[in-house]
């Protein structure tokens, strides 16, 4: 196995499945044993691929191929390989193993670039583990914020603690940073996650924007009481009250161009015959812009507002994470357009990203661009995700291609 | 402490509250280790009140003093042991209590009856564990069900296991069938858990009837897709088509004398932004007739039905429980009434019990009738529950002469 074909990337994506939390589902939640043996892995890789390999202070697995000179600058590749609970095989991961194949075509050439390519495999994109999104890129891009070592897991572990548990230490985290001048860019493929590649009949396509989103832990408090003997003037079901929300969040987003999820629910104390007494649930929100986002986050909270007060509830909003929209830079979007085109598509298709990226992250610290994989049936976040080796073969080769053009162009 | 005055009953019902799973609040579920200690302090405070003590092939803990001659058929006094999460102190443990302060009150006259006295703690009334309720009083009336032993709890325990981790033997489990001829009837004093007699300014009151309960596990199965890359038209969302679903239950209940509650609910895979796959919920139903009850359950039926087909969403029905209502028997209910005068009352209210009770259960084995207490504002299943020791020394003198009533009305 070489590791740059199509072939050995689908073996590769197949070979992290085994590092799983489940052994009947993927899941690989940031700093779990199972991150520790894909970032090893990704070293082994990258080893192979002739790279330099360490692991920084936020558990990002990195490789480096020097350029024409030592200690340039570097353009980075990669993606993030953690997943949700019951994941696919390709978000996330795929990128990363792409990045490692293209590292070991150009391997050669790098030696002659006017910048240093390095791989990234990114150690938390989706904030599986901790609510919070993008822990493993905001490190990388000196975003980290403080009070975040205080999130608990569902096992009440806390972020600092889990740092520990890791083998990392929390009071380095700032020695992940990269600066503006060690990076020249960052590129990225990725699965579309989306319908639009297939509906085009196109297998790549490239990304204008990455969406803001915006994410808020919400709770619904009432009373917690008999079942049988509270009578419904008496009542304040937390649950009845959430589920009128969830459905009026559903109402509200549908007639606009905004996305809005709950995918996450508690309900306490969650006893048959016990009338709840507190809901949370988490409240995922994107849009093409902030302003169009930020106006539906208004009109669902008056909303919720309204139902809560109208039932006698406590209504609490805790924001966990909020980006902001991200544009690629024309110079990066350039290259990947070039690299689509060079595969023999001429008019290349551009998307903004509903989902969400490493490159919302990092964008911070550099310029950023992505690459679009067409998907079947725009399935992610689930364990029938897939693309095929043939498109995976045409990413590789646009993925090369867009390298090689940002070196042509680069001065 | 002779244990036969309210504040020796208040001080145990404290005694008990120590024995729960979690530090902060109360929960106390079949066949754990709080179980076992609580089984040990009930059967102490038996054993100080004369009596002779097992535990039974199903976790519940028995007591008996014996009549005026040994081997007589018993009147068994009781309640249960086990908890809802984060319960009050009084919901169950109380009516054990009280029904051995009364045992150790009657110590001496028993010894004249002619029938022996028994106090039984049951071990499951609540279901909390393991979804389905009253398992203590049904292994006691015989009315236990093999397929229950693959039921299992939040972490997968099979209650077969879970058995046997507690020291019993499954297989044995039908040794703890009373049959009639062992049981002159059962008599069950217990908090209201309703604001009837509060409202009325009174602190006793009798059971009528047993509301007929039944329980469902409802699941609604969708798709689980990335929250930001599907549209709308392509979403299976299960938690907004469950959400639309507990809306309707409250919707159709409420206009109704049924109570439906929806108390526990979880989502999968439960992560901030996958669309929900599959959401499983309970519901719990009650009415005063078996005939209403039913009627509801179809009405809630066919609309979820209406909801699931429309969101292009499956529902699958789980009935987890079924109780036929139970009504008191005049014998055994003419002796409350007859308790109750006897603490100054001359004009007794009855009525029906909203909530479940082991007399559900051990009804089929042998009589039954139930004493209410009040308690403040009708909590229940909440750490507010709360009675007066005035209310539980008046509900003791009741109590004891209920028994004396019935004693000297046997034939």
């Amino acid at each position: 196995m070489t590791g740059t074909t199509a072939t050995d990337v689908m073996a590769r994506c197949d070979e992290l499945d085994r590092h799983s939390a489940h052994p009947r589902y993927l899941e690989r939640v940031y700093l779990s044993k199972e991150h520790a043996a894909a970032n090893l892995l990704a070293e082994r890789w990258m080893t192979e691929a002739g790279m330099r390999t360490w692991q920084d202070a936020a558990g990002n697995q990195y490789g480096r191929l020097e350029g024409r000179e030592p200690g340039l600058p570097a353009l980075l590749l990669g993606s993030h390989l953690d997943t949700v609970p019951d994941a696919g095989s390709y978000d996330g991961m795929l990128g990363v193993v792409i990045a490692i194949a293209t590292a070991a075509r150009l391997r050669d050439k790098v030696a002659k670039f006017p910048f240093a390519l390095e791989v990234v495999g990114f150690s938390d994109e989706e904030g599986t583990r901790f609510g919070t999104a993008l822990l493993g890129s905001r490190a990388a891009a000196g975003t980290w914020e403080e009070d975040w070592w205080d999130l608990r897991d569902r096992d009440g572990v806390t972020l600092y603690k889990a740092f520990q548990n890791f083998g990392l230490d929390p009071r380095r985290v700032a020695d992940a940073k990269r600066t503006p001048h060690e990076l020249v860019g960052y590129l990225e493929a990725h699965i579309e996650q989306g319908p639009f590649l297939e509906a085009a009949g196109k297998p790549l396509g490239y990304v204008t924007t990455i969406a803001g989103a915006r994410r808020f832990m919400l709770s619904v408090v009432g009373e917690a009481r008999h079942a049988g003997g509270t009578p419904y003037p008496r009542r304040k079901d937390a649950l009845v009250g959430a589920s009128e929300a969830i459905v009026a969040i559903e109402t509200l987003a549908k007639v606009t161009d905004c996305i809005a999820t709950v995918g996450r629910l508690e309900v306490q104390p969650g006893a048959i015959n016990v009338i709840p007494g507190r809901v949370d649930f988490s409240l995922d929100l994107r849009a093409e812009t902030d302003a169009e986002r930020d106006a539906m986050w208004d009109e669902i909270r008056i909303e919720i507002q309204t139902i809560c007060a109208r039932r006698r509830l406590q209504f609490y909003v805790n924001e966990a994470h909020s980006a902001t929209a991200m544009p690629c830079a024309p110079r990066l979007q350039d290259a990947v357009i070039a690299g689509i085109e060079s595969t023999g598509d001429q008019h290349p298709m551009g998307m903004w990203s509903r989902a969400g990226h490493d490159g919302m992250a990092i964008g911070k610290a550099c310029d950023i661009a992505m690459l679009f994989i067409r998907c079947l049936d725009g399935i992610s976040h689930h364990p029938d995700e897939s693309v095929t080796a043939a498109d995976v073969g045409t990413a590789l080769d646009a993925f090369e291609s867009t390298v090689l053009s940002f070196a042509a162009a680069y001065v």
